[in-house]
């Protein structure tokens, strides 16, 4: 019998949610949407779903002190830092990697840090149910979330033919191929279809099944992973061994390493709300607002001010007059105020904190 | 041969810069424009004019412990505090008494705590002009800034005969009436008539001069500033007497209580820079510009972005994306944006802080 773990990916860094994350402060690590961090909410959703034990957080060496602080309940080996961020399929072998020196059978479930879920009893029973179907078989089982309107700002997975179980209940569907964020009509189209799904970026597989997957679809990572476990196998510390040999590896996606060329992929559709949240006016998804249209987080006055979005950390006050359709982030130290339409671009921003000696604290 | 006197007026409360001024740190505290507090310019402005314990500030209660050390030069009981605000009829009769106190033939000046004056040789040289005038005669002497634009903020003062000492040089003029500030066509046609100044709010005259007026034209007045000169000849502490008494005086401006009645008004127009800075657009005046018309003190990017106002006053960072022809203010606690065009309502958003529990320590 395999032992299910689970794995958060943890090891981003903050941009979209400048000024609110930084480098070192991303969006998972604070409470963008709800009371508590997004990790944390992340780890309360799955609780029940395996033991404390077999939940492992990847992340990286400037975020795992603060991790660790935040889920007190993990073993502090389990929250694990690469060296370097080099992408998802190298995070994912490194998963692999750390799931099988627990159980060389076990199944784990890759999940993101930073989503928005709030039916979290929906959110298990789908895991279960992958986690069942990756035990049962050598699938590469992803999680599609049944499109509610054409957003552009998520990719999309087309089904394929229905899986049935022996007593003809779908367990999943084949993949008929993986797509980029769509524009409008396109999304539009799919929508329509009825066959597409969001992409939530959530896979359940075994140990085997994704090692296969690795060696036959992106050798040379492979090769790379199994550099790091037989030298941790022979004795070597697994930090020391990373932080060599895991530069090395490439940088790449998981959906563009294996899953967008793997036959044995599967979707499992799923009716729990999701949302990644990528952005500033996407909290607005999960909050009330004044009569006037106004998002006012933390102590704001909006004075003759409609449809705006603002974001205080702590004890401070933000006060509009006469504005519209504005985002207005203020934190301890630095404040962002840039029209809704123009959220997308706050990298034009770092960039700039980025190139002035004077402004680079601010990252 | 009389003495003379320097009175700076610095009670006021911060509204029109918040949140920069809170109620307890105005204007006159904070460097809105330039390196120094206003009050610290203002006092540097006139150095050498009289001797420095003969410079004396009206205040408030709130305030005096800050000025005194803002201002270690002057002697501490040079500070005086207003028990309340009473509007400056009252205050200038109060800065009579004290200049008395020092010379019963004293003559003084009133000045502004919180404009701007870059030229401080040629301010002061209409401020010696203005004390001989008032040291020889029953003058009362007010400062005319010459009008260069059209400006709807400031109130007039229209010229009236012209006063030539024996060598037939100008030395003033009569004051025909003073004016409230003047809708833009009005205030077209005073600047193009020639005729019409600004009144700066500065005032030189003896305390003979101003008690007398004081006595004729708003007689309430004079006998409530008697009562309390007599309660300190009789040896009471001026501190006890204003408590009991300064409250009873008439709330009302000196423009209105003496100088639009006087018929010994003279004015004498003065060609230094004089900006009152009366709210944030103003600071513009005096500051320079990037590329895209955006004033940024403090560190602040402007990315996208145009014609706007940043003002930071610390060690704090603010991005302006995509915007324009906003106001973005942003201190340790508190962040305004409003559009240029909004700045002189700032008064709504107070009204609003005062009015929630939560935010009045914002005030």
């Amino acid at each position: 019998m395999s032992e299910n773990y689970v794995v958060i990916m943890a090891g981003g860094r903050g941009e979209r949610f400048w000024p609110e994350s930084r480098l070192n402060r991303p969006k998972h690590l604070l409470p963008i949407v709800g009371e508590d961090p997004m990790l944390r909410q992340a780890l309360d959703r799955i609780k029940g779903l395996v033991p404390d034990a077999r939940i492992l957080i990847l992340t990286n060496v400037d975020q795992v002190d603060a991790i660790r602080g935040m889920c007190p309940e993990l073993p502090a080996e389990n929250i694990v830092a690469e060296p370097v961020g080099r992408d998802t399929a190298p995070a994912v072998g490194l998963a692999a990697l750390l799931v099988e020196q627990r159980d060389p059978h076990g199944v784990f479930v890759i999940l993101p840090s930073d989503h928005v879920v709030h039916d979290a009893a929906g959110f298990r029973c789908v895991l279960t149910k992958a986690f069942d179907l990756a035990s049962q078989g050598d699938h590469l089982v992803t999680i599609g979330i049944e499109a509610t309107h054409p957003a552009t700002g998520y990719g999309y997975i087309e089904k394929g033919p229905v899986m049935l179980d022996s007593s003809g209940v779908a367990k999943g569907f084949g993949v008929e191929r993986f797509v980029e964020k769509p524009d409008l009509a396109t999304a539009k189209a799919y929508v329509e279809s009825g066959r597409f799904l969001w992409n939530a970026g959530i896979f359940v597989w075994s140990v085997q099944s994704i090692h296969a997957a690795m060696a036959r679809y992106h050798p040379s990572l492979a090769q790379g992973l199994a550099r790091i476990r037989e030298a941790v196998r022979g004795g070597k510390e697994l930090g020391e061994v990373l932080a060599s040999e895991y530069p090395q590896l490439d940088r790449i996606s998981i959906d563009y390493a294996v899953m967008e060329k793997a036959s044995n992929a599967v979707v499992i559709p799923s009716e729990f709300d999701w949302d990644d949240v990528g952005e500033w006016p996407a909290i607005e998804r999960h909050s009330d607002k004044d009569e006037s249209g106004n998002l006012l987080r933390g102590l704001a006055l909006a004075v003759d001010s409609r449809d705006n979005i603002v974001y205080n950390d702590g004890g401070r006050v933000t006060a509009l007059l006469g504005v519209e359709d504005l985002i207005v982030v203020h934190t301890a130290d630095a404040t962002l105020v840039c029209p809704r339409s123009k959220a997308q671009e706050i990298k034009n921003v770092l960039k700039e904190l980025r190139d002035r000696e004077e402004t680079r604290r601010f990252l």
